[in-house]
């Protein structure tokens, strides 16, 4: 089955956003197994969507619109799906019923002009939108079938994976469920997992598992991307892989899913009642903003202080300038700020462009006393920068779990 | 002149990578009064694209193609761009030349496969690429102007500027010269500050001046996109244009084209050889890593402290916990890091959902004294957040700049 993708919207067209929505489907289209061929984008003009709609049809077999269903006169995608499908826009009574509920809970009067939006063309399927005003629906034009989605990211998101993915699927003649299930790892080059994890996919049933990787140093995100028939047989198919998966990645897995090495941290700390404080020099108080960026954190990250200069940072926890030593430096701060772990992460830099390097002493300090790891990294400024904050933050995983803090990474010198 | 964007790779396609390409691409045009009509995505494979080279071709008057100048066996856009031009391949003698003294430089020998690179449509004219082996060209298909940019973003932006833009706005029968001016501000609204350059444009020859906005909360971007004959003449026009708006956003403005706030205020702080030191509630050391971002800023950051507690901020320099008003902060610990100038920012939060709200105290020390500027801000938890951050340091550069720190913002509530 050939799919494209249709975006509307002037904003889109013109550059002034970012067409992230597009990466989105594309690629949750591409990990369920669905072959997008072909990428589109219009402004809010009726002839030009005209024409793009039946282009479109001409070539692929399914094609998703993004935008263009709101309550405004520049939102034309209902009317111009009518016409070119030849049908009359008709009123889809239960949504606007749904609509009219929507507002007066809100306390508000539904305006007049969203009543465009409960217009569809006549014997077009309708598609929920269980969190905003715009609904979905199909229509077959030419040939093909069009898939009209909202444009707010969060709408669209929830609709393609509840509404469209499926639709899609069956009709492809795919199994109907789809599952992608993520590994993130620090520490193991892409072109080293990919041989640590030959034959994996061989594992599951042929065809039903593909297996990929996505770089974004200094991470690596390692795809699992299933189909099956139901829950249960995906569940069947994946759990193997997903054992064998973490056998052989081993202690290089930060987290599953949805969750990331700060979360993962935080959650460890929340578990056993912990708290946190970290010095950092170099990093420019990104381990303290990775932290801060997750649900709850403030409870749990006590303090963090920055600084360039060692000197600054001892000086804060009541240290006399050359006692900087990482270690010493963390059990300082741990007692200065009576959270029960405490991260010191000093950063020294040499050389030039991208051969720059970075010496790494990282302190860790908890009840028991304090450890060091230390590390050399070579790649640029920014390289290290990234490279020193994800392997402070990694130490404190680790050490959390009961894991060995020094085994060696693929980026690091010796 | 209708003008196409074509972008292609299976990368951009698939939506592993978000195509910004495509929207830097459009955003420049579009400042430079070009009008793109539409946009296509194709991946590495010749029947696509040369679908897409001719639907492109019958609808526009002139494509800009993105991608697939590369050496490797996926790289098309050469060998497809003579098929649809209906010429053969031939060999670039000078650009081989280039490339070939490009390696040696390095100490290198050109791989085989770049040779590619120097294969052009026979009559093609040949566009310069000063920074890459991937050079551009031009050439007509089916009555349509294509011209080829590297997929590289850096040396696609640099050909489009100095080498594509040109030649556009030459066959739209525009003046050759385009010029951006931006001006950064804080504190007032998109639709004030439409209301406030009223008239702007008409103090330009007719249909020279375009002025647009761009908000990004909690900056607005201001633009006066303006064409001319020759470098002279845009300085002729946009200079009464640019003291217009100087004179009416006044001391909203933050910083104008490339300049940031906090490169701004790093720059006040260097030029009268002083330092820094900060403070940080709620944030999530969003202050510190905006200013540890700009280039030298560690030499003048000496210190910052993050937390959720004022208590950790005011243990941290040395205070008692319950001396933590943000002035007392803010002397405190620019005595205690030994910096010019300190600023604390404090925020203590309310409320639910959208509808939460944080009372922000900054204190804001140097030599001479301390002062305190108190605001509230009404909109959600990263609502606050951001704007917090902003204000923290537009205080500082307010106050370095000699202007009032409590001048009222469009979005503060009483």
């Amino acid at each position: 089955m050939r799919i494209e993708i249709l975006c509307t919207g002037d904003e889109i067209l013109t550059g002034k956003t970012i067409n992230t929505n597009y990466s989105h489907i594309a690629q949750r289209l591409g990990e369920a197994g669905l072959e997008v061929v072909h990428g589109t984008t219009v402004g809010d003009d009726r002839v030009s969507l005209l024409a793009a709609f039946r282009q479109a049809a001409k070539r692929a077999d399914a094609v998703i619109v993004n935008g263009g269903l709101g309550p405004t006169i520049d939102d034309l995608s209902q009317e111009v799906a009518a016409e070119a499908a030849g049908a009359a826009l008709v009123l889809h009574e239960p949504w606007l019923a749904r609509m009219e509920a929507f507002y007066e809970r809100r306390g508000r009067v539904m305006p007049a002009n969203n009543r465009k939006q409960a217009m569809l063309p006549e014997g077009a399927e309708f598609i929920d939108n269980p969190i905003g005003t715009a609904c979905g629906f199909a229509v077959t034009i030419e040939g093909a079938r069009f898939y009209f989605t909202p444009g707010v990211p969060r709408e669209m998101r929830r609709m393609l994976e509840e509404q469209v993915m499926p639709r899609l699927l069956a009709s492809a003649g795919l199994p109907g469920v789809a599952r992608l299930k993520r590994f993130h790892s620090f520490g193991i080059g892409e072109s080293r997992a990919d041989e640590m994890l030959a034959g994996i996919e061989a594992m599951a049933p042929p065809g039903t598992v593909k297996l990929g990787f996505q770089a974004h140093y200094p991470e690596l995100e390692t795809k699992l991307a299933a189909r099956g028939a139901d829950t249960a047989e995906l569940d069947r198919i994946l759990a193997p892989l997903e054992a064998e998966v973490r056998r052989r990645l081993g202690n290089f897995i930060l987290a599953e899913d949805r969750d990331s090495l700060e979360s993962v941290v935080l959650g460890a700390l929340s578990g056993r009642g912990g708290s946190l404080a970290v010095a950092e020099t170099f990093t420019g108080g990104s381990i303290a903003a990775r932290l801060l960026q997750v649900d709850g954190a403030e409870t749990l990250f006590l303090r963090g202080v920055v600084s360039r200069d060692p000197a600054q940072l001892a000086a804060s926890v009541g240290l006399a300038p050359d006692a900087a030593a990482a270690p010493a430096m963390a059990e300082a701060l741990r007692r200065a700020s009576g959270a029960s772990h405490a991260l010191a992460v000093l950063v020294t830099m040499d050389g030039d462009g991208t051969e720059a390097g970075g010496s790494i002493s990282i302190g860790l300090a908890d009840p028991a006393g304090a450890l060091l790891r230390e590390a050399r990294l070579v790649g640029g400024r920014e390289w290290v920068r990234l490279g020193a904050a994800e392997l402070g933050l990694d130490c404190l995983r680790r050490h959390l779990a009961g894991l060995p803090v020094d085994e060696r990474l693929d980026f690091e010198r010796r």
